[in-house]
């Protein structure tokens, strides 16, 4: 959204190792679309046969790339693919203008690298409301595709930030049958983060094969207890994109492993935490547990009641254990509880059951565990059988700071 | 919520003359419920015949108070009334002992008055989750029996705030077939502001005579457009509370009257304007409409969502006219609409039309407007007739300041 801030103190130590996926190379370069001295698009290229699913933000003013990335997943798979993705602009709510930008850059790709239009996916991220400078890219594609290799994905995790302030990326290797596949990801996203279908830009790569309805499959399952269960501020992105190519080199078919589902879906939600620890401001990863509502709608919905409320968020800032705001924003979701059966914690600490405070609860407990990094809050709805978990940060001076100062 | 903190900048420059409601009288006293050094706990007194009617929280997990409300609205009106309310403890998520103390207080006051039972109306307001000590408020009864007056509705106002850093009054008088009659008003309220049904506590009086259930109408309709247009931080309440007394005492019968109905709107409106103009950490007053939606429910879900946006909302205490904000919350808000049909305009700025930035659009007049106190934002769906218009404040430090930092 805005400029890029001191690091994150829930950054991970530093980028993690990321295994070579065959059949995917990559390519960065600083086109200056908006930004000066840093990279701001990424090309990748990936070798004919890849199947390519995707989900996408829900939001109706989605912006240009994202239409066309819709239109397009699912088409034939039979030649080559690739993805380029800018920094700096959304291209969002620039309409016929934003519409031509977008398609500039993939024709241009398209040529560039001697691909269907058809299988040129565009992302682009940044300012809303300006018209991509789509000849800025165009004019670095040549020097892109001179750039391509494959041992260059955490340059394409830097170069897709906006208010990120670490790169994210996540793997995981399956044996299959006595070989091994690999999976790797990348992912950014740091605001206007509360996803409704995928979110932010997210891209993983794995040398399996698979069939792209099964890819597709396993992708929208798993975006839904992931990405979709993540949120900074409850306001969902115009650009949210989520794709996942599947190169086929290592010649090992994983349609139906569950191995492969498992490592898939760790992968997605390593990438979603992520982009909380990222959270514009955060300062504590917080996950929420909501149980034995009427159905696991209703749990989701609670769950993200609490995890979206500015007073429980601000409580959690100020490591105060306050479990009156979590009885409220039950209270406000919209979906079933009974305040007398309503049960909380924090951490391993029982606060409160059967609708009151727990005799046993003592304050000294809960606060010790508000002042860890990770959080954890636990509420029993008391109903039924249903279950929810999201993860979000706390809400602090960093979040007015980056957002009240910096146009996004 | 939590402390008193300097006076709101948004709040206006005095308390108004309030005019004498025949009928009802108040008295306030110190009772120590959690507040020391400053009054906690107003009676209002209601002559026999007093149609009284409420809105309240729809919240789940809604106060022993707020409940026992509910059950008494609409019953025999023959005889007095009262009112009885401390600030400091909401008694809310108390459970049974909750429950026993609020009946204590009513119990109490019934005795001391010479009343029913079923006629006395109580609210708490103040922290979450600790039992209502009742016997401080009961030990007062009698000091405050003796202190009832008729024109002591400002003390009154300034006993039932928290987090309120000023008091709130409005009144209308109405004249009826050449008569007049009055309507003063009170309320409280300043965080934890997203009312779903009515909102904060809010008690209105007038010396009219109307039909109970044609008072409760008149209120209903106006809680919507009102207190169910206003929000601070999408939180809402577990003890909303408004209610309105028609003591009767002029003798004119106002039952479906225009004028009447218009003043007690214009009553309301104002007082939740004030809650507004003190919401936490609030230096902006902020009006949105919403026009052109494909009906008037979805105009309000845009409008709320674009009022709720923690995005916006630092940007506008940023003085940054953000256009791309506005478009991503209307986008997430769920109900129709096409990114290619939106305008936008701040104060008489038009900023967006058909979907892009209107071609006479100079920021610096955008930005010119978002300096000042009151900030308008017109949002044209350009799909229908829907129109709605919410009122909220923006999202700064000081919001987080008193919520990060103390306990509600």
């Amino acid at each position: 959204m805005a400029k890029i801030t001191t690091q994150s103190p829930l950054a991970p130590t530093r980028f993690p190792d990321l295994p070579v996926i065959d059949g995917v190379r990559f390519a960065t370069t600083q086109a200056g679309v908006r930004y000066a001295g840093r990279t701001d698009v990424m090309l990748a290229e990936l070798i004919p046969g890849t199947a390519i699913a995707g989900t996408f933000t829900r939001s109706s003013t989605r912006s240009a790339a994202v239409l066309d990335c819709q239109e397009k997943i699912g088409g034939d798979a039979s030649s080559g693919a690739a993805i380029i993705v800018n920094s700096g602009n959304a291209n969002a709510f620039t309409g016929t203008n934003g519409a031509k930008a977008a398609k500039a850059v993939v024709t241009a790709v398209a040529d560039t690298l001697g691909l269907p239009e058809a299988r040129v996916f565009s992302s682009s991220t940044g300012v809303i409301g300006e018209v991509l400078p789509d000849t800025r890219i165009t004019a670095k594609l040549a020097e892109l595709k001179e750039g391509l290799a494959a041992d260059t994905i955490e340059p394409a995790a830097r170069a897709i930030m906006t208010t990120d302030t670490f790169p994210k990326g996540a793997s995981a290797q399956v044996t299959v049958d006595g070989q091994t596949v690999k999976i790797a990801g990348i992912a950014k996203g740091s605001g206007m983060i509360a996803p409704d279908m995928a979110t932010m830009l997210v891209y993983i790569f794995t040398d399996a094969k698979i069939a792209r309805p099964a890819l597709q499959s396993l992708i929208s399952a798993h975006t839904q207890n992931t990405f979709n269960c993540i949120t900074v501020d409850s306001d969902t992105s115009t650009s949210d994109t989520l794709i996942a190519c599947a190169t086929g080199a290592s010649g090992i078919d994983v349609t139906g492993n569950a191995d492969f589902a498992t490592a898939m879906h760790d992968v997605m939600l390593d990438l979603a935490h992520q982009v909380i620890r990222d959270g514009e401001g955060a300062t504590k990863f917080v996950e929420i547990t909501v149980s034995g509502a009427a159905n696991d709608a209703d749990a989701r919905t609670h769950a993200l009641s609490i995890a979206n409320s500015p007073l429980v968020k601000t409580a959690i800032a100020g490591e105060d254990p306050n479990w009156g705001r979590i009885v409220m924003a039950v209270g406000k979701s919209g979906a079933a509880a009974d305040r007398d059966l309503l049960g909380i914690s924090f951490g391993n600490v029982r606060v409160a059951e059967n609708g009151w405070v727990h005799p046993d609860y003592d304050e000294a407990d809960a606060a010790a565990h508000m002042k860890g990094e990770n959080i954890k809050i636990g509420v029993d709805i008391g109903l039924g059988s249903g279950t929810a978990t999201v993860w979000t940060c706390d809400l602090t001076h960093g979040y007015i700071d980056i957002n009240a100062d910096y146009r996004s």
